[in-house]
């Protein structure tokens, strides 16, 4: 039965074999321990609303291969509106938890994207990926399983193909093809969700040819597969996250980046959907960052959901009305609904694959993810403008201070300012600088790659000499105009 | 048979009665006088597409009601799809003439928004108008005809009602109900495409109470109606338009407003589809404002697209390759892009109303209406950035003195830059200059109400309170925080 | 006495030979005819504000060589605050005529150029051309003259340097050096003023070396010099100019850009004050642009007043209060200001030349010049906001129609909104219009060069590897870190 | 002697009774405890640069009053020029240590502005505030004083006066005259660079009537007084400056804010410079501003310049040329110069007043501070576009963990990308991610006021009245056009 509790997601993480290290100690329990419960916590709730029964529809759906309910996020996405629900599924999750939930959303959108292009190689060279990937998913779907996925290699001299660099092991790779799986070998960096997952999808980190089909690579692992060591990134804000103290200084959910580092692994054939087949690397990257692209909109438009609210509170901890600052909050939703249609006209204006997997417009992804690299700045920028000098740099004694024996009390009487405690104004200003300047901010910039990339996609995407046509027949134009030619 | 040509349509036009002025002169045929016949060949373009191999799957649909081939203006939209359909006909339309083509756009809206509105009235007042209405459509289908459509009044004091107002004249109103039908009086100001169309519908201008009910009112009457005199509105650029030089200074297509004088114009009952039914008028202008504010980015995408197009024509008429101008044009594309997706997923997110009629997304829809009252200006700006001075402020002589036999030659001389002739040079900067600060310029800005109109939707849309909830629970915040209490 | 007023000025200007033309047609008077007529006025109040007790200290000042009182625009600028003063008059201008005046601007600032130009070469070449030059100043001061200036060339092939192009013509160049004079023979494009001017320095179009000795060339020549042909250029909306409804559609004021041609001018020494020495050329580019882009400033923010008076006078003229746009007008006012205020500080921060000439700092100038290129436009499009659908595209009869016979009294019942005339609503909303999509569009995009060329000299302006330096001192990082070497 | 050197400095901290707690505990010495040792390592500098002969120029000039060498942050400032160099010396700061350094400005500006109103104070009421003010002046230029500012006070319920406070102390006030001084008590919040100051002025936090004069109050105290306990406000990030590794992972330099809590501090009347004159805290408010938000244009152009050597030393780091981003470091060069030459513009358009001081033009100033609350969030912004994915939201491993034994050397294979080692990426990104969501985030938004309150300053600096006026004037229009009357 594929529909998981809380319970029973926090008791399958407890059983995995600790392998994540931070500040150089070894974490025995990530449900537990202070650097990684809160994103396991904010996983917990897309359990939770699996079984709300305001959210069930949402979070769940049935099997496209069995018919039975599961999680949607261990769904096939097969047409616009699965791809819209995905988007709704993650603007509410971030409503839920202030920050991404990426243990059911990457390795989500890798089992569909893996769907076509295992469908593809299949074709091409009689392999059998496309099977072995649909075991692993009822296998998936069964255990209700949380699954990271990982496409950022190390990637050493940027100038250099995997091949070329001094050091092979920049790019994860395929180090021993033997009769019953792979050895693999390498690092995958900054990769979402890792510590709230059980599996990890590993996926190709770019583009390529033949020359680097070692690199070439697709498959499924457990999160603490023999041979992988996992050490959680750290921001700037997150020692915080340590103290005794922290509840008042930050939420109880949040999000971490993980750098897996992989020796010598030996992932079995049946984990395996791709292994050397370069030239469907490309088509693995089209298709995956079209689908994250067009979704991601919906991630950023959560958060600035949450940093709306965020602003009407502090607003009224401050004392003041929210209505003071509508101009600013309406801006703020426009914002945040800018990203999110934007991804939803993406999905509506996508194709389905011939393998039955959906795909959001390329082009529409792409522009948005350059909005998703531009807009929640401005967003943050407002947050901090309605919230006030004490949301912007933190300009507020710590939580220790504040209730400490010898002026603590005097402090608390300073903070006070509307009819709500100085404690829910503390709160409430730790809030908005979480969500702008600490552990809450989500990496819109890169994640999902880089808005240049995004643009070059764009650039390729729009049929610039087909518009010039059109100018021309507008204005009556015959004579063909062309590029200058090139001074030699 | 509902599929017209160009030759059938211009038929159509002449045997029309000429009603429409211009500089104090009777136009006599909109088809040939220079003021109109520019907007009359922008419409033409879609019959033309209508029977082009190429575009008729686009241009034309089956009718919902006979199941023959129609053109799709004259269709009902019943689902997300033929919403995107809209949009993707108007961004043709737009990159086909340059232009806006209103006679095969707001008549199609309002025939679709009042097939919903008539079912609610019918229902609760036991009327006919759904009834009177497929009658029409059927008729417009059969006759494939253009349909403008009106809903700005005067609105004289704007702080006043219409009921309220010193002249009652100020709204169109009713001003007899009749047995066969009623007596409408007053004025539909700044109305687009009226030239180009055979028939106009007339609808209300505002959302009013009971006490204005003699202002709650639909109806759709030929363009050449007895009583209905129609004076064409002037752009700062449309004199150049009358003069014989005008093939090399302006496009062969074109947008124009009339406005729309109503003494006393009888309308037979079976044309009228709202009669006083006040509250419906709220209704009307929710569905119809959903739909337009979506559909409109296409528009302005397939305006930018011209200026793209025109954009890389100028940079090589100057003598310049367009990839020096890449990241503008890219830039271009985007912002183009956005207003487009963001229509799609307001489409994609849209409801289907128990008439059958489907409606986009309100907050989105109105999103995007803020987007495309903003994007386009940097557009144009960018657009005049690429041509360079030659198109920013139309610092070229006039064709007159290009062509002067005592000068000419010399000017032909000094206005030639690439390997592009001077004359087609000369066109393609008198392109871009149209576009940007000339007679191609749209109405995106007001079009469809104002951008503040749009805000105030988005405000009511955005559930603040609810978001101000996620945020007490991200950071576990029990207390209650309210607006401050007035202070008396 | 170099102080002449509108009278003197008007009688000058008739007194000089005709050779201006538009439309095919020499205008004979440029004081009375519609298409010249504007502009002359708006340079006539340059006269009537040197004799008005509030504005006599900005529009006059003394002479550096005499002591006499002169207009300002004749004097010389040594200093910051001279600069300053400079822009205060523009600024000025602008609110009075809502357009530019520049034959009181661009020859003003050439000769002040010139004067630091002069220097270096005469101390290099020991030519005599600073005394030239201080012969032609006191020539203009006694005058009072009004002096356009003219850099933009013909260009040709952009590729190309100008001896390299097939038509030598297509840069202004010295044909001939004779021992009284030179021959110059080529064109002058879209140079602003020369309607209203008296006198026009002729002025390098870019910077160039030895080989292109033959069009390095400054001189000034009287405005109807024997072999001087002048063609008006035309604007999308100035035939509306030439109606004798014009009164009521457009302002009283104006601008306008001429095409100079010149074929086989004779220019006597005591008039030239640059004859080939090219390297030259660079230094009076760079000292020219930093004062007219640190003062063009002033222009823009000076017509930005006036769409803000226009805002507030059209919110008003549709019956709502000005205070309704609060926000936008203040956004406006900021643009206006930034414009400004940057190129004030541009002005403080220059130098003085070892002339006596004082030049704005570069980097400063140019990132004004930028943001000249952009905040104008959004002003513009808040002006459309503010002012509604009339103002945005034009959506009014023409006056022709406002005052028919037949229908014009219906339409003017249906143009009055709030307390204002329908006339005068109608004139306001002509204005917004003429200042945002009419002839009063200023040329803030290219005037004064291209807002890359602006770019290009704030990168090589910009410290890039000492700003990097002190990344690594602030970080502690000891390493050099260098750019990647080029693969070959 | 005025000029004293970094171990002076050093000293006179080192001499202070300790009266700071952070996190809970007493920081006895603030030279050496990590949570402030940064920020006074950052005032050093300026000591440093004082006796730099590239810098000494500006960092230090000659006593108005003694015509001795003194540091420039304790002169004063009375001309344009002196405003300027105020600016220089800020960029310069910043240039150095990436941040504020609130103690050698918030004072200087504060002494300048008090010298302003006590004059004014002292001719209405006769008293002496003016000599007290110059005798203090000289003794903090004899002994070379860094000096905080603080302005801001709790403010309890915003919607109240601070008369009508239910707890009277949340604004700082004085609670006694006597003959020999007063006795001050309430609180003075978030004040920058307290930690590296010697003295502190306490000024008023906002424009207060006569009902309010107890909290009219301007006065200077060492910053070790008695009675005042000052606690260090944390920011999200701050716990890393306290560890071994903070080296490596934060800049030496940095700034804190300070919460201070004055009970019952005497105050002697040589120290006091207003007491109870509400009236003229209008005055101070307004000078006060003035002055700081032209200036403070420079702080965060600094900040700017730093992040331009951040990326480009970023961009090498990740193996790439710093040419890729050309256009996004023109885009920062550009944001850096706008609110530099914008605050020097304000400075040169300044007022001197009749004590002698100079400042800055108020609606220049306040528009410079709408700038300095946006622009730099845009040039973090691209920092984050610029420097990539470990950057933006600080994916790397915490230095523990890359340098531990077990996979220490394993991380920093992987973080190796060009030519420069692993360990100048780590510090790199360290530092851009510092810069932008790290302890180097200045308080652009709030701090000097909020952006919201410098928009209501230019608000009422434009006359909108004047401006329609000449919108009339050009147009012709002769009609008063007026405001809609009220409806009651």
């Amino acid at each position: 039965m594929g529909l998981k509790t809380r319970h029973d997601y926090l008791k399958a993480l407890r059983e995995l074999k600790p392998n994540i290290y931070k500040f150089g100690e070894l974490i025995k329990d990530v449900t537990t321990h202070p650097a990684t419960k809160r994103t396991v916590e904010s996983h917990c709730r897309s359990f939770d609303a699996s079984h709300d029964p305001e959210w069930a529809d949402l979070y769940t759906t049935t099997s496209f291969f069995t018919g039975e309910v599961i999680h949607r996020w261990n769904s096939m996405m097969q047409s616009s509106d699965d791809l819209i629900n995905n988007m709704k599924l993650k603007r509410q999750n971030y409503r839920r938890t202030g920050t991404c939930s990426g243990a059911v959303c990457v390795g989500w959108n890798a089992q569909n994207t893996l769907w076509a292009v295992t469908k593809e190689i299949d074709k091409e060279f009689g392999t059998d990926y496309q099977e072995r990937l649909k075991n692993w998913i009822l296998h998936a779907q069964e255990e209700g399983l949380t699954v990271a996925g990982a496409l950022t290699d190390a990637k050493g001299d940027r100038s250099l193909k995997p091949s070329q660099q001094a050091d092979p092991d920049v790019h994860l790779r395929i180090k021993e093809v033997r009769e019953d799986g792979i050895i693999i070998h390498g690092a995958k960096l900054m990769i979402c969700g890792t510590a709230a997952s059980q599996e990890i999808f590993l996926l190709p980190g770019g583009i390529y040819k033949e020359e680097d089909s070692d690199f070439a690579l697709a498959c499924v692992v457990p999160r603490d597969i023999d041979g992988l060591t996992i050490i959680e990134a750290t921001r700037p804000s997150d020692r915080r996250d340590l103290e005794e103290t922290s509840e008042a200084e930050v939420p109880n959910t949040g999000i971490t980046q993980g750098l897996l580092l992989f020796e010598e692994v030996f992932v079995p054939n049946e984990r395996v959907f791709m292994c050397g087949e370069a030239k469907y690397t490309a088509k693995f990257i089209q298709y995956f960052t079209a689908n994250y692209r067009a979704c991601i909109g919906a991630c950023v438009s959560g958060q600035g959901d949450v940093m709306v609210g965020a602003s009407v509170l502090m607003a009224r901890a401050n004392g003041l009305s929210a209505k003071t600052f509508t101009n600013k909050l309406v801006d703020m939703s426009i914002n945040n609904q800018i990203t999110y249609g934007l991804g939803a006209g993406a999905c509506a204006m996508g194709f389905k694959h011939a393998s039955g997997s959906f795909f959001a417009d390329p082009i529409t992804a792409h522009t948005n993810k350059v909005m998703v690299a531009t807009l929640p700045y401005e967003t943050k920028r407002l947050t901090q403008e309605i919230g006030g000098g004490i949301v912007e740099t933190g300009c507020m004694p710590s939580y220790q201070d504040f209730t400490n024996p010898q002026y603590g009390e005097l402090l608390q009487k300073y903070y006070k300012a509307g009819s709500a405690s100085a404690d829910a104004r503390y709160k409430a200003a730790r809030l908005s600088e979480w969500l702008t300047i600490g552990g809450g901010v989500p990496g819109c910039m890169h994640g999902g790659g880089s808005p240049d990339g995004a643009r070059l996609v764009v650039r390729f995407s729009t049929p610039f000499e087909e518009y010039a046509e059109y100018a021309k027949t507008i204005m009556g134009i015959d004579e063909d105009v062309q590029e200058p030619q090139k001074i030699k």
